[in-house]
């Protein structure tokens, strides 16, 4: 088999085999193709694209490239959820205890965030001594004995992908559909999911700008997730505004808190029981999604999924006095407001940009090697669809800088577009893809 | 600027300004940009396609990647030829005597050769002493004295296209008109010319093997040539049969030589006097093609033109009493014959076959280092129209080897094809593309 057959195959639009696929993530990933080879067939992927059946089959090759997680030591159905990535996306840390609460079995693995404000694990350390790199023992153990763990030291999960993805980005040939989605789809798998649920985001502050694309990428991984027996479920979720109110590292944690407080903001919590009945039901702890949703407000109003998520933060190491009282939080020395120069409505917030001006306040890296502000992001006061008068609050800059905080108060008022009238047409839920 | 931007941007479809091509082109030969970032962008390119001026601009970026040949020593319009390769091509060693003999200067770089036979260099080592080596003063003392000298010798001519043709060779990105074209056209203008008439060959035996692919190669280095002023002519010939009727190095010069004497094949002649018909008339020594086909007749008449060759072959120190008597050239042992095994008509001869049968006796190299045997080869007996009783002899195999003459005569029977009727419907010219 020589990759310059494969080449000239997907070139001239045809169908590469499972073993053609096997053959060249295999030997890329091993070093013997060469990335100049490899890059030509990206581009020629772009073009002529993939079925379900080669993307399936990309996927499970670069599954089989590393270490696969071994999770058979947990007992039940590992549900993992995965979110493609927005502003002030807090989800992660609301619905992990909510879950656990019912027994369902959270084994997460996340990374450090390259972005607006960090990863889950940057925003877990916002507890004092909480350890976001815990042996494979302890964390099979805390999943075992509480039902969540966190773990940030990843083995060497699906090295295929890490590689392809490395070089798509540098040769244009990113915005693949099934590119992107093996990618998603490989590092779940290797991760050890048995059934996924996917926050496919759409909008300004997401990757994907329009419904029609959020919904091709959704049910490419439902498809992914069908050829290789991972029950799979996509939502399609609006990212054309931030996700609740605050964007940075500590700020999310306490909103998340008070969420599970039952004191969150209302769409925070909506799309954290969507996505969460879905995952009730695939690890097969409820039959309709109407009973895992209320068996979810049950754990928010019975108080369940809070003592839970102490019970998360104290078996890490963490302080968990700073849940119940969340003032212990990193603080930033000022807070400043971002005010209204004209009265009306608010027709759109600019997500991406909003994002962008907290990662310059420092919730975010721009590069791998910069340090995260814990403390430091925005507080939404208003969002789209709000009435507001000259001088109202639009949004709290938390910073602990002066000058950084002047620049991102401009960038606030810049994003906030205020107009005479505002028709609500953009649902938090789109679709729900099986 | 960045690779990565203009990868996209071809990716999407879009122009490439003059800066950017010659940003890429420039960068790339100094090992800059990495192959991967070039390969996708060819690929895209592939995909997109270039316009007149993007291929223009790429052709000239290319030449300045490198030496230029300097030519202004050498007095009159340079008109150089080239032809995209065929089986058993012996025109240039016919063409450039014919036209030398004019006035008209030749000065050649040539190459040697990988595929079926070997280059016009190679070739020219059939005679006992001849140097295709020669010092840059000699070339052009050569030219100006006698008005005609070939040189193996090249300097470094467009080592970006060098670069980018290797790749392409390895990334399925070869087959794109703009690449294809410049590629030609960049080594020619490097290579000093004023003036270029090119042989776009189609058929079998050709790269090109659609009339339709033919004339676009053609009409795209036309266009090249009125962008960058030099006036090039294309003219489209068939290449579905083997030109002529040996296909072998000395087979072939003994060919040269008795067209020159008059006594040639007409395919050969016929072509000679086309492609060199434009040269004269690009050299100025002509103002009609009638005129200077003429011309052209007179100088094999007269044996101005055999003349002529004796005299290059002498001025770089080959035996010329070898063109006299064509028997001093190599020869082979044994000559067997290939006969036919039923009656009718030929068909067709698959021309890329018979090329590898000669190949295999020993006629070409299959890598950069096989040696050539200059004496083994095929020359044909019979050509596509011609009737046959069985046992007459479609070819003769000039071989050293009688293991491998068998294989060439039952290869040489494979690819012969005996019908019961001929209609004749490929003409030797197509088109003229000025």
């Amino acid at each position: 088999m020589r990759m310059y057959d494969l080449i000239i195959k997907k070139r001239n639009g045809e169908e590469l085999t499972k073993e053609e696929i096997n053959f060249f993530v295999e030997n890329y990933t091993k070093g013997i193709i060469p990335d100049y080879q490899v890059s030509a067939l990206l581009m020629a992927i772009y073009f002529k694209k993939m079925n379900a059946r080669e993307t399936a089959d990309l996927t499970m090759a670069m599954v089989h490239s590393g270490d696969m997680l071994d999770l058979s030591k947990i007992h039940g159905v590992k549900v993992d959820k995965h979110s493609t990535g927005g502003v002030g996306d807090t989800t992660t840390l609301v619905l992990t205890p909510m879950v656990a609460s019912l027994s369902i079995p959270v084994a997460k693995m996340s990374g450090r965030g390259l972005g607006h404000t960090g990863g889950t694990i940057d925003k877990l350390e916002s507890f004092k001594g909480f350890s976001v790199e815990i042996s494979e023992n302890q964390f099979i153990n805390n999943v075992n004995t509480i039902k969540i763990a966190v773990n940030g030291q990843t083995p060497d999960l699906a090295p295929a992908d890490k590689k392809l993805y490395a070089l798509r980005d540098v040769t244009g040939t990113v915005d693949n559909i099934s590119l992107i989605s093996s990618s998603i789809m490989s590092k779940k798998i290797a991760s050890g999911a048995d059934a996924i649920v996917l926050d496919v985001k759409v909008g300004d502050g997401a990757f994907m700008k329009t419904f029609e694309d959020a919904k091709a990428l959704g049910k490419a991984m439902v498809d992914i997730g069908k050829n290789v027996n991972r029950n799979t479920v996509a939502v399609i979720s609006d990212m054309d505004q931030p996700l609740g109110f605050a964007i940075g590292n500590a700020l999310e944690v306490k909103e998340a808190i008070d969420t599970l407080k039952g004191n969150g903001p209302c769409d925070l919590l909506e799309l954290c029981l969507t996505l969460g009945s879905n995952m009730v039901v695939l690890a097969k702890k409820a039959d309709t999604l109407e009973d895992a949703r209320k068996m979810l407000m049950e754990t928010i109003e019975s108080g369940k999924a809070l003592e839970k998520f102490k019970e998360f933060v104290k078996a890490q190491g963490g302080d968990e006095t700073q849940v119940e009282d969340t003032d212990k939080l990193p603080k930033a020395k000022y807070i400043f407001e971002a005010k209204a120069k004209k009265a009306g409505y608010i027709t759109k917030i600019h997500a991406q940009n909003l994002g962008i001006v907290a990662m310059e306040l420092g919730a975010g890296r721009a590069t791998k090697e910069d340090k995260i502000d814990l403390a430091v992001g925005i507080v939404l006061n208003k969002k789209r669809g709000d009435k507001v008068e000259i001088g109202d609050t639009l949004a709290y800059v938390h910073a602990n800088d002066e000058e950084k905080a002047k620049i991102a108060i401009d960038g606030i008022m810049k994003n906030y577009e205020i107009g005479d009238s505002y028709e609500d047409n953009i649902p938090l839920v789109y679709d729900i893809i099986k």
